[in-house]
């Protein structure tokens, strides 16, 4: 059970600290990701050479690699960041993104869980089935099915890997494999801006930073996300100023907006 | 000859079926057109690997290659996927960015359309002209001849190829080669925003998925295009800005919209 | 000393003439880049694949590069690029994103610097200092030092490399190694929003494209983003209306605008 407190805390620390995230994402939302870990108080950081990303991920706080545009020489780049990270005690979160879509997909899934051990694995309920090897079939990105059917995959992927497993959706549930935390702040209409949930692991990425309790850091990760969300949506007229309002509304949250929104 | 009521049945049927689109598009518009395909319905996926872009083609309602960025890996993998595409009937919209402007470009369209026969290539009027061998010099990728000019080159094109041949500009024009739609919603400001005509595209893309008359579903996408950009520029003080409320308004694009802006 | 008459005659001129700027630079700025072109005026062309760049450049009226997501193969393209540019007399701005985070990246800046011999090259205090052989630790790509720290560095960096030398920050200063330009106007939320030292360098490409005197094209560009960027504030609630207000007011700057606003 998630305390405000908690939660109120590990943001402050973000925005002293602006710990450096270091993301391997994809191309359709480096920028979205970008300003929403600049919004939160981090500081982003987008580097995929070979030549150059273990050192990066070395003197990064966390690394967030995201699936969504991959290809082979930008894997190879993952593993070795990831590696380098898990070496190094940096918590990695992994994004992944279409999992299940093709096999191709599924098999670097795979690949990165098992040579990377991420800390957090976070997807939509169709990317948990699939990697937790339910006879789902993704449709491309987005999810076809609910946050609550992959509810017990989702345990089953953190008891198999280790990994606190976030399901993105109408409630989003944060799971160690035993316990189990939901967040159902949010709106619907987030899932209309493209890379929302790639934002979303960034901003899980950066609750990892600065607090080793990863269930708890993705769960508040989460709940800044939905309610962040959950304000914006309510000024916004389409997809279009949601991307926007909700930047300007995670720059600006705080303790207050926090209290009158939050949904325990 | 247009009818409004075809018109408003194609945007309900992309909201009712929300069609996977695959795209294989630039950096630049990547985010814009993912956020205007889910703004107007669809699904969009953007994949390029060559590990995975059969399968993801074999698996989308249609595929939008568009070279606004293009390196010889990449081409591959548009080959590739255009070709899965046209073993599978699944229509193949083409965005011939910058045609024209290096040689390099010349033979990348020329060995698409020759390879993938897209059932609809889309380009401003300086793109069609340079691909139907007319002397034109494109500067860039802006287009310096009025859409105008493009229409009989426009046709030639569709002659030779068999495609569809949109000419994006104050005035559109699309054809077969013979009959020609026309569609003059829209505003010149659009041009100021980047990745318009990369979203024109997608959403050609889009009503290709869900009619397969080709001439009629490329005039329907580009009077959406129009119509919500003309309603966009309205309320915009800028490029910035319209870039913003052309979402937002193809978010919530109606028949009462429609009806009460086209100019047929 | 900065006129203000010239600063406005230079808007003007891009504003005619439209130049086409040649860019290849990151993906997180892409988007950002190419709108704030075409919002002032210019013409942006986004290319990196070795089959063209050189072709490109040749009929760029400035390059920009920019070394944000850099790898190997850009790279290359980079240095055939500014080469293709520096033989032709086209000016070449250089932004060496995280120099210094990695050696990699410090490698490649002195690759480029030695081989492209920039005209100009702008980056924030923490990148400047490190290209200038100092003692200094980039974080990320963010800067840890103020602006005034890297005054002696640029100008060190001036006069080894022959290049005009922007350092950005709170005040932002120009220098061609003796004479130094200093711009007040800005704010300091503008680092919040990703990318916007990028778009700084494409603006500087864009005002090199129509002035030859470096020193003063540079120190142009910077007025229109400072004070762009300080007018777009005001109404900003947060980095992403800042992000979209920033382009509008570019959109519209003037000559009444820039008297008003500029702060000598």
């Amino acid at each position: 059970m998630i305390r405000i407190e908690n939660l109120v805390r590990d943001l402050n620390l973000v925005r002293e600290r602006s710990p450096l995230i270091h993301n391997i994402t994809n191309y359709v939302a480096m920028n979205n990701s970008a300003n929403a870990l600049l919004a939160v108080g981090a500081s982003p950081v987008m580097a995929h050479s070979l030549d150059e990303v273990a050192e990066m991920a070395g003197i990064a706080s966390s690394l967030v690699i995201n699936i969504g545009t991959l290809e082979a020489e930008w894997v190879k780049a993952m593993l070795i960041a990831g590696k380098t990270a898990l070496d190094r005690h940096i918590p990695v979160v992994f994004d992944p993104v279409g999992a299940g879509a093709t096999s191709y997909r599924s098999r670097v899934c795979m690949q990165i869980i098992e040579e990377c051990r991420p800390s957090v694995i976070r997807g939509n309920a169709s990317e948990i089935i699939a990697l937790s090897n339910a006879n789902a079939r993704t449709k491309g990105v987005d999810s076809t099915n609910s946050s609550e059917a992959a509810l017990n995959p989702a345990k089953a992927l953190a008891n198999e890997t280790g990994a606190i497993v976030v399901v993105s959706g109408e409630t989003d549930y944060i799971t160690d494999g035993i316990a189990v935390e939901t967040v159902k702040n949010g709106n619907p209409m987030m899932a209309r801006v493209t890379g929302m949930g790639c934002t979303a692991s960034a901003i899980v990425g950066t609750f990892t930073a600065i607090n080793p309790n990863f269930l708890e850091a993705a769960t508040h990760a989460m709940f800044i996300m939905g309610i962040a969300g959950e304000i914006a949506t309510r000024t916004s007229k389409g997809n279009g100023s949601l991307q926007i309002n909700f930047l300007d509304t995670l720059f600006n949250i705080d303790e207050d907006a926090i209290r009158q929104n939050i949904r325990l």
